[in-house]
């Protein structure tokens, strides 16, 4: 499986000298022949985006949803850094557009690492000649390209779904929602389904309302995240509909695996809310209760804690009745009616102890249900997160 | 210095065999002749709030702000537990007013503990009696009184404000916004002041809001969390301006114990954001990083990684300005216009490694200010909140 794996699209990743390990630190995702298709992104909803972020939504918006290629660098944000930053981040544009030989407003640029120090322009310089000229439609190129893009992750996140006659592919980044040390979380996927732009960033949007936005590790959001989507058409024309469920299925499987190596976790939880007042609601509860940091601890004691869980639903902000509250943890009910319900200890002590923990609220109230994906906290996200050296 | 140097109050604690380890778990606050005074209070805003919140809500309401005696019991919260808690709230309530000879809606009750378990009642019916005999104005009396509402703290937390004629007196619990296993934080105080009941009311409104709803340990709101104030009138009437500022710095001096021993934490932090559009919008965006797990581990490690305070700020929902903010850790200015500030990185290590930080973000577009009060979070929070054994 890999990124180039939808027709119509090639990939590279090189060593530019950004990361002083020598980690590979530069990707390339491109269109085979040059030519610009359809493509969407959602950003991150940080006032303080960075520079790339800035200059990509600008460049999307100026081609009106087309795009060549995307050029990432990964081991610094280029976050926080002034009209400096925006001045480096269009020129990574500007000499990929060249090397290409497409218009500068058909290449969008991603950065991830530390925010605040500003981007070496050097080693980038030097590297981006090199990353187009070794750009391939190989299975090794497009491995280089999900090398390229990480920081402390443990290693590469892809994901391919096939759904004849087209297919989606993706690789991301990101050790948690927010990776620690080196903000940001990254994902980019290419389909050979023809979609034009406007559909395209309508069913981006509610692949990521369903996947990357159900998801939280520390309830930080980036300064840099992006998601991007280029669709070649070289499969023809397929369904909406169709696609919509494919890309979705992507960008869950790409969040899954984000979640699955969030740093210091031991467990993920799925919260799922239900019975609440509206989606919306079951949604703001459901996030309530998987960035708790009392819950989250409580996870990582495997302690079924569940008066903890009804003091966060209490104080989340949405409808709710103490009286009418269930909650159950593997299929196990702790509380019924708002009160301790009797129940299989040694079954929800072997649930607690597992690597994934299913906790289910029934609010009682009416319809509203969501799943909102979490993780417990432990020791080693703060011994990944207290320092940047 | 002691709850009942106040004139007009008595005070007392025993223990009743609430809490195996035979601490003390019952306290009493009451006037010294058994006559209500007026008496004002803040409870939680969880809709989740515990039988105790419940009842003392009611009890205020239906003697119009007025009290004669706080009853608290610790070791067990009185939370998530239904009719039967409610019924047990307002046993509690009668066994004082029985004893003391008041309506039962002159007493207050509060609890401390687990939630989700039923209040073992034994103890507590057997203890009201002794509880009450033993009534006292002495040291020994209030000492037992401030040691009988405590749980995971590591001490009695008190405060006397003496601002003649009159003086203020404190005693609080919370080892932390939310206490670690021991959901709650309490608070109770006295004054000889005289003050009607409604501007009583509006005065502990003020001074709440300056005080303790202006920290955060963990961005959890307990299903307990009360603050009580009784006003005897024996020193005469007094200027509500001035009643108000010494009631303030009473509760400002109990906050500062409640986050001092915030458990697992090794300093606290003073989040101060100026400029804000509103002094609303100030206090949201300090909240919100003061409640960052990102920048409470930075804190934890000694690291002015002011990356992660722009990211919250700029995700904070409110009006933000990248090129307008700057950012400084005990006066040393690391990021201003937005952007990487050269600054004393001695000074700078220096600060961060003291008890106390002092993090000010300008935001640079209007009049809005706001100081949160936090703590950083270490090894300790989570070691002491994985399980409830």
């Amino acid at each position: 499986m890999s990124i180039t794996t939808p027709a119509g699209f090639v990939a590279s990743g090189l060593a530019s000298g950004i990361k002083a390990s020598g980690a590979l630190d530069l990707a390339l995702v491109a269109t085979d022949d040059g030519v610009a298709v359809p493509a969407a992104a959602t950003f991150t909803s940080n006032l303080a985006a960075a520079a790339p972020v800035q200059v990509s939504r600008d460049h999307l918006a100026a081609s009106g949803g087309w795009a060549s290629a995307i050029v990432v660098s990964s081991g610094n944000a280029n976050a926080a850094t002034g009209a400096q930053g925006r001045a480096n981040a269009e020129a990574m544009c500007m000499l990929v557009s060249r090397e290409l030989g497409v218009p500068v407003e058909q290449v969008l640029v991603c950065s991830t690492g530390l925010i605040g120090i500003p981007l070496p322009m050097d080693p980038i310089t030097r590297g981006i000649p090199e990353l187009v000229a070794s750009r391939a439609a190989t299975e090794e190129a497009a491995r280089d390209a999900a090398s390229g893009i990480l920081t402390t992750d443990s290693g590469r996140k892809e994901v391919l779904v096939e759904n004849p006659p087209f297919t989606v592919a993706g690789v991301a980044k990101g050790a948690g929602m927010l990776a620690p040390n080196m903000a940001t979380m990254l994902a980019f996927l290419t389909t050979d389904a023809a979609v034009e732009p406007g559909p395209l960033a309508e069913l981006l949007r509610i692949a990521v309302r369903d996947s990357f936005n159900s998801m939280t590790v520390d309830g930080c959001t980036s300064t840099n995240d992006t998601v991007a989507l280029m669709a070649s058409g070289r499969a023809g024309p397929a369904d909406p509909n169709v696609v919509v469920d494919a890309v979705t299925e992507a960008c869950a499987g790409l969040a899954a695996q984000l979640v699955a190596d969030a740093e210091g976790a031991t467990r993920i939880v799925h919260v799922r809310v239900t019975g609440a007042r509206t989606d919306g609601e079951a949604h703001q509860a459901a996030r309530k209760v998987a960035d708790s940091l009392l819950v989250k601890c409580s996870l990582n004691g495997e302690d079924a804690y569940w008066g903890r869980v009804a003091s966060d639903l209490g104080s989340a902000g949405v409808d709710f009745e103490m009286d009418r509250l269930s909650i159950a943890y593997g299929g196990v009910t702790v509380c019924r009616d708002g009160i301790a319900a009797d129940h299989d200890a040694p079954a929800l002590a072997r649930h607690m102890a597992g690597p994934s923990i299913d906790l289910h609220c029934q609010l009682g109230l009416a319809d509203g249900n969501a799943v909102v994906m979490g993780v417990d906290l432990g020791h080693g996200y703060i011994d990944e997160n207290r320092t940047t050296s």
